[in-house]
């Protein structure tokens, strides 16, 4: 099953801050329940909020009052910033809405029924890419996994509710799995919405693959221990050099890993690579309510008015990877020139598939 | 007010796990509701532990059947390995359980009521000791804040619930506070327990201390911010290389603080020092129960059968730490040397303490 689908005419997804205890589909059916799905995070995961972002902009056209594609376009001029402000930090929003809105504007001579039904099919075809890129990163990830298997750190959790299905970091650690390796997962809480141990302890144990959930203050420790092998973690923004925006805590855990010497991996669909940014400094990092972190399961373990840091994300430079993998290969450092080796590739894809 | 106290034949101490909604005092009347009070932790850092562990040995010879010093000291043989046990990490506990058997032993000449009001007082002169120390010690770490403040990360809470009264590491940041120097604490809230969010904040706000609590994985990240200048933590248990066991996440803490070249100091009695290691290999690390994991205020975070790895502490090389900070004087590296030579002014006033 996916995690974000389109039927009869809404965007449905699947509540994430109701797991693992309750499994709930939401369907949602204007631009603004879609907006605050990705906002409170009942949607999350850049790939997955990337396409719930392209079926608001499906959900905006739907409900345009004037029913012709004139005002739907003119619409959409306010729709696409609007959906693309939900969450500032990871590409694949912006970069799915802006897929769409300009795919629009490319059948922008089509009449309004015809219009909407192209911009559904477009809206599913992206949900299906999505899908086959993870796939394809899953795979081109578990090459570098030794046949004896391994055990791997990870924080936060890209599986598949984050992907659509398959997943980034963990759809690797699901295809090594099913081809034979025996990995095993340390999987951090990731405080303070416990993505880890909320939603990928349920994807490892639905997947059948050997887990251990830890707080994240330990994967230091389990490093000096000998206990971890390799590190795979999904980016929310990487950018020219390979500077990456990630799960906050990915900064920490990367330079553990290389006072380790214990290679780490950042995963990600290269529509994430934001070329338009040459270092990490530029990106914006989102920072959130304090109350993520003065609640847990909706009960206070602080007094409510305690000052609280929250941010979303970190950024880990480039020189903390061995390497950055995407659907069209693993990029090593250097990244400036690998990324760069990549696109040609990517590009190339981009235009066979639009021919 | 003292955290830990000896009043009307009773070992009283502040119930760490109910804070901060709840101040409540407990009265323990036997050496097992001592045992219980330092297993779950309603008791709570090195030297408040090592104090409730003495009181623990005077109830049992309180409520010893037969009233008879000897009855007393057959008794201490099973009941002080008793209250070693009840947590294996920390120096203090097994130290001040040892200084109080062996004070048994030497005055095993007096009749019963006067060998027990002897226990009474060396207890309560045990606790005046331990707020000694942590004063002195604050002090002694005070001076290594600049006179224009600073902005400090630490992890856990050693402040004056954790040593009686004052703190260790807390301590410092008190003394620094009272001396006019603006300091600011990030503090961890450190996961599982909660100790930083629950009691370290609740300690800084009593102390008008200003402060900002961030989840554990923020850390590295704020440094990289150049938002943190020093770091201040408490130690369970030094051996003579400067190797540190404490509370879990100090490791990867100290990791980030050397990759930006912030100065850690490791705050502890000198009693914690325990000589008879050479490195940290030989610290034997609490592993506690998986329930500090997967429950949060008595709600569960993951399925109760969540595969989970807990270790109470971890090991920090000494070669991370810019000194250890004790009531006798900072030890620098190398550590191996000035620990000796903090020992030989440590012996000297023990010995002149004893004339």
């Amino acid at each position: 099953m996916r995690t974000v689908f389109w039927e009869r005419d809404r965007a449905c997804m699947i509540d994430q801050t109701l797991l693992p205890f309750e499994t709930k589909v939401l369907a949602l059916d204007t631009p603004q329940e879609v907006y605050e799905a990705i906002c409170t995070m009942r949607v999350r995961g850049a790939p997955a909020i990337g396409v719930s972002g392209a079926m608001g902009v499906v959900l905006g056209v739907k409900h345009v009052p004037e029913k012709t594609t004139e005002a739907a376009l003119e619409a959409m001029e306010t729709l696409c910033p609007y959906l693309i402000g939900a969450r500032p930090t990871a590409t694949n929003l912006e970069w799915a809405v802006r897929r769409i809105w300009s795919y629009a504007k490319k059948i922008a001579a089509l009449p309004y029924p015809e219009f909407y039904a192209a911009l559904v099919e477009k809206a599913m075809e992206m949900a299906d890419d999505e899908v086959a890129i993870a796939r394809r990163l899953s795979e081109n990830g578990a090459a570098l996994i030794p046949d004896e298997g391994a055990n791997i750190s990870t924080h936060c959790s890209c599986g598949p509710l984050c992907t659509v299905d398959y997943g980034l970091n963990m759809g690797v650690v699901y295809a090594a799995h099913r081809q034979g390796k025996k990995v095993h997962v340390y999987t951090d809480e990731t405080r303070p919405r416990l993505q880890g141990a909320k939603l990928n302890a349920y994807d490892l144990r639905r997947m059948g693959v050997p887990y251990t959930l830890i707080p994240d203050n330990h994967a230091a420790y389990l490093m000096q221990l000998g206990k971890i092998d390799m590190v795979f973690l999904g980016a929310d923004r990487v950018v020219a050099n390979g500077d990456t925006a990630a799960k906050v805590g990915v900064y920490g855990l990367s330079i553990a890993a290389k006072e380790h010497g214990i290679p780490v991996y950042m995963c990600c669909p290269f529509s994430t690579v934001d070329f338009s940014k040459k270092t990490g400094a530029e990106i914006v990092i989102e920072e959130r309510g304090p109350e993520e972190v003065l609640k847990v399961n909706g009960t206070w373990i602080a007094p409510e008015d305690t000052p609280v840091l929250n941010y979303a994300f970190d950024v880990t430079p480039g020189r903390y990877f061995a390497g950055i993998v995407t659907e069209v290969g693993v990029a090593y450092p250097p990244f400036t020139q690998s990324l760069k080796d990549l696109k040609k590739i990517y590009d190339r894809e981009q235009e066979a598939a639009h021919e």
